[in-house]
């Protein structure tokens, strides 16, 4: 069994690097914060007795070598970056988890046959630099490198230069690394296994996922002296697709979601009917049938409302995955070992995109949960209990030796 | 006739201070451009023989002494801030006309009983200060001078500090000056009068207005792993509430207006579900029924979208006027004198908020009213032609003139 006190020190000793307004985290990607907490990681990976690889995109593999230098290593891994109100535990649990799992086989002088490699992905959040799961997508060849370091913030600070300017453009080739396996532990970010008394969520697929980005563009005109029917309201627009984008997801009901979640709208004055916004759609489902449906519906309805008002409507698909399903293999071997560890467990699909999605299309990967209380992540309040932090690592532990072969 | 070229040169001038990024203008209330806008204004005034007078909100009065030492002066002006992607001539124009039309009677030689004072009023638009109108409704008695000081900017400026930083806090009391009468020559911000193909508005009603601002509060979550039955969407709740907005104003058709203008999504990542939306309502009718009604209707509905989706919700009230009627005596002046001049005219309202709305509680007031290209207003490509100022300016020149005695 992992050190759990140790495992929950380490959170809450990364959960101070970048602290939140509520009592979580903003460590968004690539700031100060990022750098800060990425060099917080360096020091405690090198003191586990480490080396240190960084690529090009900045992702972090500390690696503890096998007794065959010629067997791929076992990957295992998550990110550290944040939403700006974001957590404590989403990401950070599954590069800390993955820590807590070499110390623990440090301290019982364990030797493996492959090498044990710990990662932090650059900028899974995408709430930053869009899309999400950027780094990892790159690694796995979704994205080109020159995309994914073009990609700006709100603020139309450049990915490349973000990265540059905290220091972390390593010298390998992203995506050079070839893995035996790769393992991410997270949190759940949804209800399921709290509901259900489980510690052990099976990760056996996830979900799909689209992410539009919405311009409506109407004439800027006074509130008070332009006549009703002679508006061209791009917040109204906004408004009939985001109460749509709510619909389909209902009307695909199970096994659906949708949502606006970010909107900005020009120029933003109270007496000015918005003659732009711009704003965001994200849909998914672990049906691709599903998913492709309420993209098809999404996009007629956008450009049905846009009509009807008189708005010009351009739709940008700023990022996508289809359905995920885990390499079947490990899968069992996590099923078999929260089994074996006495742990509740049962098969469950991520809500959430993960890094594990990309990376399952160059490697044999799957997914570790642990609950989260009320299901809530992507909030400061996100919670999860000292125990459930451990069992998932255990399952961590057993699972990345079986496959590392002690 | 006042000198049309010397108008419109002075327009042009005025509007190369605070350039837009469309034409238009960005000359914001308390602004380094306002401050700009002011001087240049001030020179303009001072040349024309006028003495300055500043008063403690910073509205700016300059005085052409009458022949009566005790004869009240006739005022006109309007205001020279803009909205942040603003038009050359709300505002500008009755303040520049006005200053015209000293300049014309200068050139004539002509010699009033009653003083004349040329006005710019502080912050009419409310856009980075709500509510609209605020140093005349200081002057008017309608606000506290400690009110309007606080008011604050989406970036928390404070008004008070913003103002005394520009430099603009004069040393008269607010509201002690007394008025014989006021005028405020305005473009209509509307389609009517260029649809009607009439030069002049003779404007006998102004319409009222509510400002609300409404704060919805949900649960920020993940929009992946949330379940649809599990969210607190503060953003949907507001795009069913813009929806409503609408549809009121709709109902109350015709002669009744309504929009949401400002949006403000926290904590606007896309793939966070809003935890919080902070949104503006704009809501006008000339008849004081409707607007009650609009109001109420707004209020109950934007309560029941919020308890449907289990959202807190607070509604505050951040400006009201109710319907205007101006002075009878002066709108037969204006009117009389567009008939006189040969100017096409009619009687119209004016929909949207003006200082002299406020100084007509306290004097005798009207406004005279010019056309503008398609009703375009709030917006850079706000246009009038040089034929409309001088029209207008005529009339204000005229009816000053029969009002001040000549
Ligand atoms: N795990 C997680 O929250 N990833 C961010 C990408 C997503 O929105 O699913
Ligand atoms: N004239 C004008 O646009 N005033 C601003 C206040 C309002 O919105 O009516």
């Amino acid at each position: 069994r992992i050190n759990s006190a140790r495992l929950w020190d380490s959170l809450e000793d990364m959960a101070k690097v970048g602290p939140g307004i509520a009592g979580g985290n903003n460590r968004q990607t690539l700031t100060d914060a990022d750098n800060q907490g990425r060099h917080l990681f360096a020091g405690w990976a090198k003191a586990a007795g480490m080396t240190m690889g960084v690529d090009t995109m900045g992702n972090m593999f500390f690696t503890r070598p096998g007794t065959d230098p010629a067997a791929l290593p076992v990957y295992m891994g998550s990110h550290l970056d944040t939403q700006p109100t974001g957590g404590k535990y989403d990401g950070v649990l599954g590069v800390l988890g993955a820590l807590e799992v070499v110390r623990t086989i440090n301290d019982m002088g364990i030797k493996t046959r492959h090498p044990i490699v710990v990662t932090n992905w650059t900028n899974e959040e995408g709430a930053r630099f869009a899309p999400a799961m950027l780094a990892s997508g790159v690694f796995a060849g979704i994205h080109t490198e020159a995309y994914a370091k073009a990609r700006t913030d709100l603020d139309g600070l450049v990915f490349g230069d973000e990265l540059a300017r905290i220091g972390w453009v390593g010298d390998e080739a992203v995506g050079a690394r070839k893995m035996k396996a790769m393992f991410e532990l997270h949190i759940e970010q949804g209800p399921i296994l709290e509901a259900e008394g489980k510690e052990i969520g099976v990760v056996t697929h996830g979900q799909g996922l689209w992410w539009l980005e919405i311009t409506l563009t109407g004439k800027d005109a006074h509130t008070g002296s332009t006549p009703m029917h002679m508006r061209v309201n791009a917040g109204l627009g906004m408004a009939r697709i985001t109460e749509r984008v709510h619909q389909i997801a209902m009307a695909h009901q199970p096994n659906a979601v949708g949502a606006v979640g970010q909107v900005k709208v020009f120029p933003n004055s109270r007496n000015v009917i918005p003659g732009k916004v711009v704003f965001t759609v994200d849909i998914r489902s672990p049906e691709q049938g599903k998913l492709d449906a309420m993209k098809g519906e999404v996009i007629r309805a956008a450009h049905a409302v846009a009509r009807d008002l008189g708005l010009g409507c351009e739709i940008e698909e700023v990022g996508h995955f289809d359905p995920v399903t885990f390499a079947p293999e490990l899968v069992s071997v996590v099923r078999a070992k929260a089994e074996k560890l006495g742990y509740g467990y049962m098969d469950i699909i991520s809500g959430a995109g993960h890094d594990a999605c990309w990376i399952n299309r160059v490697a044999p990967t799957t997914m570790i949960m642990c609950p989260c209380v009320d299901g809530l992540s992507h909030n400061e309040a996100e919670k999860i209990s000292p125990e459930w932090a451990a069992a998932g690592a255990d399952v961590l532990l057993h699972s990345v030796l079986e496959v590392a072969e002690v």
